[in-house]
Formats: structure tokens, sequence, C-alpha cells
């Protein structure tokens, strides 16, 4: 099967896990664009009464043009459950997001979730994280100094630049600093030091927060269950 | 003494440690505008060479009209001297700022000097800290969520709203709670669960960060060494 086969056997599989009435949350990225289609297909067939709660703009307009009712995540009281990608999962899952630069949202809608579902092609499966460059959200002003300080630690940061060689800019328009790690051997630690760093808005490690994880393998989706 | 009084040999006191060369945090408030113009007559009559890190748009015209050169953080290789006022200072030196909705620009100023000095009039200094509510820079998007949980976590938060019931935006125009706790009993500890909240950008607890006081007392300025 190619590439995108095999993502949308995952899209599948992941909205079997979506009963009437919940609230979810929805993540972005290829994967989970195939995801919310056939979410949309279940709306449609079965009639189901879902609040989607999207993470991006992207998300929010396929889901409305599906007839999935979409509420921001200050409009509703819970969320059920949420299902998005992920750019690297180690296998004590444990996850880096944030190659789409929109890890802060992602990271309030998932923090505000019961449960929360990662579906990836196999290729984001990883022994250890930490090859996929860790991306941190940061406050443009003094982002320099936070650098310096990032660079001093051995932590190997990069400003996220687009083609015209300006600062990509978040949803929140912050800057991104990707850390080129190569391997992480203690996330939880890099997580508090680099959250406590004045002026680091969000870092990309997702750490203790997934319960499922779906994984597009050749021979059909795999579910695991992570906590 | 009047209170402007006070506050303007408050701002000439402080001023005295200010040497040439050097490169000066500035931050924001009435003190401190008294203690910009000390500075811009040192420079005139002395002919300092001063280089000023403003912490506001405010702070940053009074120091250009009086002739003092002003550079963002993110253009000086260091800050030698950081001079800000405080909302309240306990007697072990921690600090509440936020009141201003600045304090995220004034710890990023803050944690980029080799040292802090704040000068406050004498009101200011308390046995313990929490009488003054203690602010939060929270991320709009998710802020009811973030809301919910300080109240269920008996933090009395209140979202800062203008005169028009609008919420008032800082500088990276997020949103601003205010938590009402009369006394804060460990405030390394909830520095701690504020800061990895998601959503929270910045709390204003300034910890372990000062190292020299100036209250206008009646009978003239007082020099505290914290550290």
């Amino acid at each position: 099967m190619d590439q995108n086969e095999l993502k949308k056997l995952v899209g599948e599989e992941a909205v079997k896990f979506i009963e009437d009435n919940m609230v979810v949350g929805l993540g972005t990225g290829s994967t989970v664009k195939f995801m919310v289609d056939a979410l949309g297909a279940r709306v449609k067939n079965e009639g189901l009464h879902i609040v989607g709660v999207p993470t991006s703009n992207r998300t929010a307009e396929q889901a409305r043009s599906l007839g999935i009712t979409v509420k921001s995540v200050d409009e509703v009281d819970h969320i059920d459950l949420t299902i998005d990608g992920a750019d690297e999962i180690s296998n004590d899952f444990q996850g880096i997001k944030g190659g789409g630069a929109a890890h802060l949202f992602e990271k309030i809608v998932a923090t505000n979730s019961n449960k929360v579902m990662w579906i990836v092609d196999e290729s984001k499966m990883v022994h250890k994280l930490g090859k996929f460059p860790l991306p941190l959200e940061v406050i443009p002003y003094g982002s320099k100094q936070v650098f310096k300080k990032l660079e001093k630690k051995g932590l190997h940061p990069e400003f996220r630049m687009d083609e015209q060689g300006k600062h990509v800019l978040t949803d929140s328009e912050n800057y991104v600093i990707d850390l080129h790690l190569g391997e992480i051997d203690h996330p939880h630690e890099l997580a508090d030091y680099l959250i406590k760093e004045v002026g680091i808005v969000e870092q990309g490690l997702f750490l203790d927060m997934v319960n499922t994880v779906i994984v597009g393998r050749q021979d059909g989706p795999e579910v695991l269950q992570a906590r």
C-alpha cells in the first residue's frame, strides 16, 4: 500500500473510537485529515452528534465543510477524546510535536482532554526521541538571548525561518526555535528546564499524555495502548 | 514629604549605582519615571555613555527624549543593571510584579541582567506576599479552561478587564488573570505549579532575583542589600 492508503486506513481505524455525543479534539496534519474525512462520513451516515474542537483553522474549515459542529476549547465543558498526529513517538510512548508550529494550541487541547490518541505512519515510531528537532515557541522580545542560553547549554538551537528568510510565526505570533538534539536521554528533565526558561512559551515534548497510538503498518493499522 | 518627593529622592538615589558605559535595564512605573529623569540629567551633565534597555514603549520614549541611547534586549550583549519598580516585596526579598500587565517583558529583561534593583515606596514592603493579586499572562485560546483549573485549585482567579468590559491585553496580545490569594505561603511551589500549567505564559512572582532594594521612607531613601 502507498503512504496515503496507509494513512486513510489509520484515520478510519481511529474514528471507530468515537461514540455518539462525544466532544472530540481534532488535531492537524495529513493523517488527521483522513481521520476528519472518516469522521465526517460517520456523522453523515450514522447521524452522530459530535462536537469537534480543532487545533487549527485548517482543520476547523475541513470539519465544518463536512457538517461537523465546531467549537473552540473555551466553548466546551470538557473534551472526551483528542485525536492528533505526532512527529516522533518513542517506545515508551513519549512524543514530540510542533513540526507544524502548532504545538501550543495542540497541547492546550490535549491537556484539556480526558483521553488522547495519536495517529501516525510507522516512520514516526522511534526507539528514543530527538532525531526530530524539538520545537520551542518563544516570545520574539528577548528571543536572541534565549537562543544564546540554549546554545551555551549545548542544545543546538536554530530559529525556524521561512523561504523569504523571515521568522516563521505561530498562531500567537511567536517565533519557533528548533533544538537539534539527536537523542534526548532525559525528556522530563529537559522539559522542566525549558518550560522554566523565561521567554519560552511552550516546548514540544508531550510527556505522559497519550493513551492510544494507532500506527499505519504495511499490513494494516496497529492499535497500541500506552496507558 | 509627599509621595512624589519621596519617589524623586528614591530615583535620584538609584542612579548613583549607574556607572559610565553601563547597559541599564529600565523598568516602568511612577517611581521609575523619576529615576529615568535623574539618569537623563546625569547623561546630560556628566556626559555618561549609557545604553538603556526599556521594558515598555512608555519608558523607551521618555529615555529617548532625554538623550539616552535605547536598545532592545536583543540588541545588547548583556545588561549590567536593571532598575524597576515592584508591586509587593516581602521581607525575604521576593517580589510580585505585573500590576501594569508588563511582567513578561520585565522578567525577560530582569533575567538577562547581571544585577537587579527594585525601587519602591514603603507601602510596597510587606511581611508576606499575596495581598497584591498575583498576575498571570495567559494565552487567550483555552484561557477559560485555565481559569476553571485555577478556580478548582482554590486560587481565586479573576480575568483583568478594562472599563469597557474587554480583556486587558499585554504587549504580546495575551490576557491577564489575577489571583486573589491574600497570603502566599510557598511562593516557589506556587511558581513551579503555575509555570508548568499549559497556557500560562508567565507568572508575576519574581523569586531570588533582586540584589538591591531602595525604599522611599519619610526620612529619606533606605538602601537594602538582598543578596
